[in-house]
């Protein structure tokens, strides 16, 4: 890990049909199946709403103000691909824009997720190419150090290796990392298996108290009633 | 206060008329009917744009990462009520999601307010269920350890009392506290009053400098002019 | 500088022709074609999205929670301005609502940039007079002490001066000085000749790094290559 | 409550006590012994480190930018008294510096609470008037608009009555409510009781793991071990 | 303005009896006389405490994570200056450490004033180099693009012209532009003439209340007392 | 990897004279000696100035407001070790005291690296028990969901596995993983070895532009001196 200056050719990517699978799923379902880990921080944020989509990772390791390593990644793209961007320290600067979306999207990458800043995003918009980011920022970068690609990268406090699963939606951003795509998969389905039905009994009024049979634990703890 | 692991059940609510009718000013009208205060902080914001909505609280206290009450507090909704949710610590946590809504929403509430994460953002967009939260989180919250309801709380920098009155938008939320809330209607009624009269003289190009007749005053205050 | 109670009313704006065009061009593009400064901090966001703009900044220096020069200001406003605000401590309060837009739309301006809050969102997005701000906020201000007007400010971390250009749109706001306005508008044009064309390429595929001759220099930075 | 222009000069004060006889075990213990409510934000920090005072509040809420009512504070301290200063909106300007500290020690405070700015820490430091505060700021302010004193206040998101118990350290500060002062401090005195004789067992080696018999609770919520 | 790649040789000093008397009054008596502006943001803060000095700016505005403008400043240094560092985007990158501030201390610099990170803060600390900082960190910095010395610079959303007088202490950093520095010595001079006596007052016991005569003008503002 | 519920007795520890060694170059040459990866986020600092420690980590991963697991790491200290702390969500509550300050000193670690909360920092001060933390707090945890011990964790945007040595002073908290310690410390000590010398000539008056000869490249870069 740490490899400054390298760029792996073949990386193990999770099976598409499950990464693709995880995306249906949305955010929020993945990282409870996952056990309430591998989620980004907060501050990541779609450029625009309504966005939902999975893919495989490939990663990039950037300096901050420095997007040379982008042209580097995306040749390393293959469809259903979704590009992680890691910096090495804080940095809001716009690495990305509407000439890098042309050709990512060329390539078949389905978004972006980069720890850092993006412009031109009303360009990217009307493209629809989804980008998650810290920030939207005009300033540009320049081009004089090298990082690596697909490396293991800490974006927004997930820990990402090449070839996980990406799930990105309006709620924020997770990484499946392959070992447990499909274990996450099978427990997101079971999840969501009585979800259904149990939206139709709230929405008839029934209580969660109720459904959960939460009462009786929560006097347990002590909950008491006053008039 | 700081009763913690109780619900009352019995609170005073503000009358229907007078929420329903501060609702119709908006969170800075009010906000200047009330002397400036009884804001929450900027942080809160709605998960989307455009909605308008007023209602008498009911109160949450919760704990970090923790939504148990959420079940709890929904028993207590009345129609015309809205939740306002507040932590003990600071959490980004998504407390709240689509199945929730449903409950709240079969309840007669009419919007969450909390001072923390929520999530399935796309879904309650949908329903148009409003949520005004610090953030947007798809990390879920266990059910461990009780808090309260409808006691005095502290959310995002305001202090709100079961029953009084919170007026939301895309401006921002405010609290009118029960006893205030029909004066407070009065003000914000006399200064809509003369508004549109306002309006009318100030696109026809009359300066707000002579309308308010701040020249004298500025002149006084020393302010000079330079050509 | 720092002159306190002083209203500039006759200063040196932009050459019309040459404010419009740069609006074209778009922050990232602008801000580009200047070396790369100019630019305000991303905290700055457009109430609402799609907007973008371009004019000559007419400036006010206004104290915390104090919106008084705001009617000050408004007399000096001609036709193609953007009123510039900035603040001598940090604030989030609501500066500006749509009574104020009312009278800047009245007199010519095109829209406000300010290092604080804006409240009435709702009405100034349906009036299509665009803001660009620090925070969204109910908060109210006081009219108590005098500020300046068109004096150099320090705003969202840029130096504008009185007559400068502004460039915003939803990547950010960008200042261009005067005396750099036609040769940045040059630099700007030049950047976007050949855009086209490489958009293009990239979009069949040809990847950055031959369409920009960057696989040599890479090399030679020592970037390696491993399958 | 939210009486703004107010001084409310009666308050019953918790009994001095129980407030001192508090400040011994410090913020740490006396928040776990209120049930973990009542803390500050964290980003209240003390101008110097080691100090450790308790003290009964006297409120004071003032307006972003405006120290006036600290003069009229002034005159409400009673020897053993700590003040708590709320503004209406977020600040970080220098509401307090020497002249006002020599004012307050005068009267017989003990310390500042401030949820803003503070200036002339360095003379502070060597009157050893100890101040927690959300900033230290050279800005001060104006003298325009009143406020109140000895209202309900929210400071740093804690809820603050007059004669309510305040504790503060370097771990920060926490507001104990007059009703629950003894209880409180029963609470305080048990929890310390035989902490000595756990950190000698802690000190000789033994674990904390065996100390509260936590190994098969651990085991029941699924630890395993792996060699 | 936004000269890039210049380095101004000869600039204009405030004269050192002004700079340096400036520096016994402390930023927040300079601030105050002033008229409250010309402060760094509040986050700027001293590396250790208790230092307190002034001098005349000597600027340079750095790209972010790279401080080779460093060594280029460093030859623009006379006794008595203080080196103030601007970056041309957010960044807490560790542009300083002991080498530099070692080169610096030779040239005859005061302190430096940067707008990002500093590193070897220990040692700095035992050579009694002050600086104020937004940031500190270990993270090092390339040297790859050029910036500028001695052009004017926005540093903590202050201006600083080259040859402005700098004022730094545990409450802040002050810049005071060179034509008003030596009214502006004047005014801090009459500021502190009575401050000893009224300190002594307050000591005794005296209200500012009484000593500023503020019963009247609060009545008429509305302050009501309620026993 | 992110495995729950698990803890790992046997890792793999950096050889103790290596992660000695590492400490007394400090953070920012072992930074630096790394190629500027492994820095934690600048936000992390130390509860007292002055310290400087390394040590092999044990890693520790545990749930926003719950600490439970940290008694169950301290068991798997042995001396020489750092405890490095991640949580999966953002939190700021203390998770650290004396007594577990006690007991982790007993089984022989030499600090903690945590990215949350700590308390009794004036006892932890006294003990001289370095903590490098995100906030001081006083607020208490719960114990009732199980993480892991010595998994690889994300803390503070730095990846740690069980067994890299940590480097903590006041400049930061770098993490080498044992693959790259015997290098990291050759370079260190390469990059150290003629400190002295330049630190000699640099305080003699010789500027960095010679002695590093940065005056060609600056020109050829384009820096223009103007007089």
């Amino acid at each position: 890990m740490y490899e400054l200056g390298v760029v792996h050719r073949n990386i193990q990517r999770t099976e598409a049909a499950i990464a693709d699978a995880l995306g249906k799923f949305g955010s929020a379902t993945v990282h409870e199946a996952m056990g309430r880990v591998g989620l980004m921080a907060t501050y990541m944020r779609p450029i625009y709403a309504g966005a939902q989509v999975s893919g495989t990772a490939v990663t990039v390791l950037l300096h901050p103000g420095d997007n040379w390593m982008m042209h580097v990644v995306a040749e390393q793209i293959r469809p259903g691909d979704i590009v992680v961007a890691a910096i090495t320290a804080p940095c809001t600067d716009g690495y990305f824009g509407d000439l890098l979306a042309t050709s990512f999207k060329a390539r078949g990458a389905r978004a972006l997720v980069i720890d850092a800043g993006v412009r031109d995003v009303k360009t990217l918009t009307e493209m629809q190419f989804p980008v998650w980011s810290k920030a939207i920022s005009s300033k540009g970068t320049i081009k004089a150090t090298i990082g690596s690609v697909n490396v293991p990268v800490v974006c927004a406090d997930a820990l990402v290796h090449p070839g996980d699963v990406i799930v990105a939606d309006d709620d924020g951003v997770v990484c499946v990392p392959r070992a447990m795509a499909q274990r996450t998969l099978d427990a997101a389905a079971a999840r969501e298996a009585n979800e259904g039905e149990k939206r139709q009994k709230l929405a008839s009024g029934v209580l969660g108290l109720d459904m959960y049979k939460m009462r009786e634990p929560l006097e347990k703890a002590g909950l008491r009633y006053i008039d």
